[in-house]
């Protein structure tokens, strides 16, 4: 469907197709379960089933890490495409409503047979933590036919989340991504998406992060399990031979991003009222990259990231629920910045 | 001399004329006689003749800090002009040809009757740190009648140096050009100087950084005395809401850039023989400013300033040997950065 050495996209993501199905929960229902707090636990489809029972669903509302990260550029005015398997069923069919409703190019074939399009239980307690207990489905079907060299040179920024690398086929998608990216001299970048993913791989991460890797996105607690290293600063000082910019977030202590010889911290937005953090990491890389893709500071990078991010968690579910191109650029009028 | 609405230079500096007597001394010179290490002191012409019967000269050469920065961007390749007073005597005019030769416009008349031009004996001992004892001589004498509106209207930053402050004319040449720097709509760019010279007008600085710098340079231990806070990074804190840059350098800990809701840590450049750290400072704030002219990022800014800094050190005196534009464009290019 494209064919030509033009370079069409700002950001080409690759991820998981999944549906966030929101439930707020009180404090003591993930420790009465032995549920794990504020990471992401992968389930068979039965045992989502059986959380799924004990909730009340607020609402239904498509996610996927890479799948939120897309949506934010695209919001932001970025040329976007992605690539993710759903099944052709009904939220298959909502996902891809979705993402092409936002603007977002979506060409990856449906499942037709097979797993149904994978799901994410996200239980939002009080503080607005978030804990995820995620069907793949359709989406660990993602394979290396998936990844379509037109579309990969097609793209400035290849952006791929850590979360694929839990299923062997999605793994050598991405493995192929990251070549076919290369070959073509476009930047990758990763999102190391979750602690207990980093955990499952973390030889093979340190490997892809020194390797492949251009951008890469993370939160403290991420960086810290990837290096085994509990001193934060030793862990910026690690990443510097490694990457040409990483960004790591930090909730309210806002953002450290580190490049070449230099390490910048950035202070986060305030948020008065935070609701739900679902795809605060997301949101953040999808502004800090179009702040790239402008050719911004790296501060500036990290303040547009920051807005987005706030956004997203001022409401529930992982996508923003304004245009962000007008929200970001209000903001940066407010701080005496070029819009 | 000028008269015109347009921008005619990057930067005009204005500071202290001096020439510097360079010496080598042991490092019981200083503890011997009773003399601070690592400031600037100022004396009259009687007790400079003192230190001066001790040493061995080994070399004098123009210095004064603004002169020293502007003389760095000029070899950087900015346009420049410097205010500053000398007597139309021997070092009087040395000071004119080395700033003339380095093609810097310098048009305040000289003293032709007065005190002779102001002198520096810069002590270096085998550590590189350099110890000043300075007499001011003809520099006291500026006046607010050779800040002229036209020079200052002419130049995109304003660029002052805090050794001013001592007297009270060139206070008062110093407040003028603050105030027709903000009339014109030009930035103002202020070096803390010295730790002694904060501790003596520590309140008038402090309003000073608040209600006319723009930019303000200065090293670590200055930043502490002028918030009487020994925690570094509570100072930079406290910088965020007064100036709208503040670039704090550490030695060979690199430096710490402060803007708006960012601070950006950078690495000092590796320098293998450190001879005499006298013009390090200076020529940071010179590549530093050289950044800020040509819209650099703040983390580049600082590079540049670092391996102009580096440069000085390297050699005796305060001002470069060598082209700064080819050295500083060939180790950005080996850094992969745009020379």
């Amino acid at each position: 469907m494209i064919n030509s050495d033009a370079v069409i996209y700002d950001v080409v993501g690759i991820g998981n197709a999944i549906v966030d199905v929101l439930a707020k929960v009180g404090d003591g229902f993930l420790s009465e379960r032995n549920l794990p707090k504020s990471e992401m636990i992968l389930l068979e489809a039965k045992d989502a089933g059986k959380i799924y029972t004990d909730i009340v669903p607020e609402r239904e509302v498509s996610g996927g890490s890479a799948a939120n990260t897309v949506a934010g550029l695209a919001s932001l005015g970025a040329a976007t495409a992605f690539i993710g398997k759903v099944h052709d069923d009904e939220l298959g069919q909502e996902f891809s409503r979705d993402i092409g409703a936002a603007g977002i190019d979506f060409f990856t074939p449906p499942l037709i047979q097979g797993p149904s399009t994978g799901r994410s239980i996200v239980l939002v307690t009080p503080d607005a933590e978030r804990s995820m207990f995620t069907y793949l489905g359709a989406s660990e079907k993602l394979s290396e036919e998936d990844i379509d060299e037109n579309i990969i040179k097609a793209g400035k920024i290849i952006y791929l989340e850590g979360y694929l690398w839990d299923k062997d086929d999605a793994k050598k998608a991405m493995v192929k991504a990251c070549e076919l990216a290369h070959k073509h001299n476009r930047k990758v970048a990763f999102s190391l998406s979750d602690k207990s993913v980093i955990k499952r791989h973390r030889e093979e991460f340190l490997k892809l992060v020194k390797e492949e890797v251009d951008i890469l996105f993370g939160n403290e607690e991420e960086i810290k399990v990837l290096f085994e290293e509990e001193d934060f600063y030793k862990t910026l000082e690690m990443l510097k031979p490694d990457v040409e910019i990483a960004a790591i977030t930090r909730n309210a202590q806002g953002s450290a991003i580190v490049n070449g010889r230099t390490i910048t911290f950035v202070e986060a937005e305030k948020v008065e009222n935070v609701v739900d953090t679902t795809g605060a990491g997301d949101l953040f890389a999808a502004g800090f990259l179009y702040g790239i893709i402008n050719g911004r500071s790296l501060g500036t990078c990290a303040i547009i990231g920051s807005i987005a991010a706030a956004e997203v968690i001022s409401h529930y579910g992982a996508r923003p629920e304004v245009s962000l191109r007008g929200f970001v650029r209000k903001k940066l009028l407010e701080y005496g910045k070029r819009p």
